[in-house]
């Protein structure tokens, strides 16, 4: 299995981590008080007792806040890329590449219970929230894709492997009731589509 | 193959289609002329020669225009739910059943190969677009789930098949250069999904 790098622990990374833990620590607490359209970027900058300025310096826009957790996994994915992840020949074997990947995302997105929740209950409340989810599931699939072409894989083998394993974590989370169970359910979907050409 | 419903056909309905067809030209050329960002409802409502309340009875918003054709997509995926699609007993038979649905899906937003590329090319200048375009992508297997569902399927294996039937459609879209490529490589994706697990 792929391993996930180890965090910079430099002063001023850590110091940078702190900064952005307590931005998402003060919108989380105002989405859920008043409503993700009730919060604007000042109200979280002065609950989060930074600056305009220096909320601007990590998140593009409050929208950005919520998906927080998701530029991490983004970060990972790319971090597997750089170390590579093995070529692959058919894309069964692609498809087999990716799996601890994904579900190494999937445990990584569920450490926080509460966290999981709140993020599921302000995305069903939200269709533009909604709307930026599902592109940020295509831009995994596509660095999933360039991990994989990277290392070696032909790109088109690549690009459907990487969009069955999204197809696999997408029907995870629509069946996982609880942060807990998303990991189970997208090993259980990866392990159907991995029977598919089998009658 | 599934049959797509007739359109209607009644004096009400011909003159509905062609105030929205010419909300839709109008949109198109003034985003191709100005750029997305730069024109208003106004704008679009003046070209077409309707009010901005004849706008708002078609359209959400500009953007909404946009996706004009996928929404015409999700109006006969939902009818061919209500038609039926059968039952499938394994995800192998369910992803069958869709094949030919999602191929009927690429014909009709390749008929017109100018407004594909135009359509392409907005897409490519403005992520909030992309964001809507993988919502609807995610809306369009939402409604293959649904109608597999209905039709006997197990919830649990037409979710999954539907979501790799996304895969392949997604596939295809990034590799066909041009319009008409599009449902010959997604057929082919859909080809490669399933021998998944073959060796």
């Amino acid at each position: 299995m792929p391993h996930p790098s180890q965090p910079a622990t430099s002063l001023m990374e850590r110091k940078r981590r702190l900064v952005e833990q307590r931005i998402i620590a003060a919108a989380d607490e105002l989405f859920s008080a008043n409503g993700f359209e009730n919060v604007s970027v000042t109200d979280i900058a002065a609950r989060a007792d930074v600056g305009r300025t220096t909320f601007f310096r990590y998140f593009g826009d409050k929208t950005e806040v919520v998906f927080a957790r998701e530029r991490e996994v983004l970060d990972s994915v790319a971090t597997l890329a750089a170390d590579g992840l093995g070529a692959a020949l058919t894309t069964t074997e692609a498809v087999e590449l990716l799996r601890p990947v994904v579900l190494e995302i999937c445990d990584r997105v569920t450490t926080d219970d509460a966290e999981y929740e709140r993020h599921s209950r302000l995305l069903a409340l939200h269709p533009e929230l909604q709307a930026r989810a599902a592109l940020k599931a295509q831009q995994i699939a596509d660095m999933l894709t360039g991990a994989l072409s990277s290392s070696g894989t032909e790109e088109r083998i690549a690009m459907l492997a990487a969009n069955i394993a999204l197809a696999c974590y997408q029907t995870g989370l629509r069946h996982a009731a609880t942060a807990g169970a998303l990991t189970d359910e997208t090993r259980a979907a990866f392990e159907a589509a991995l029977m598919l050409g089998r009658r």
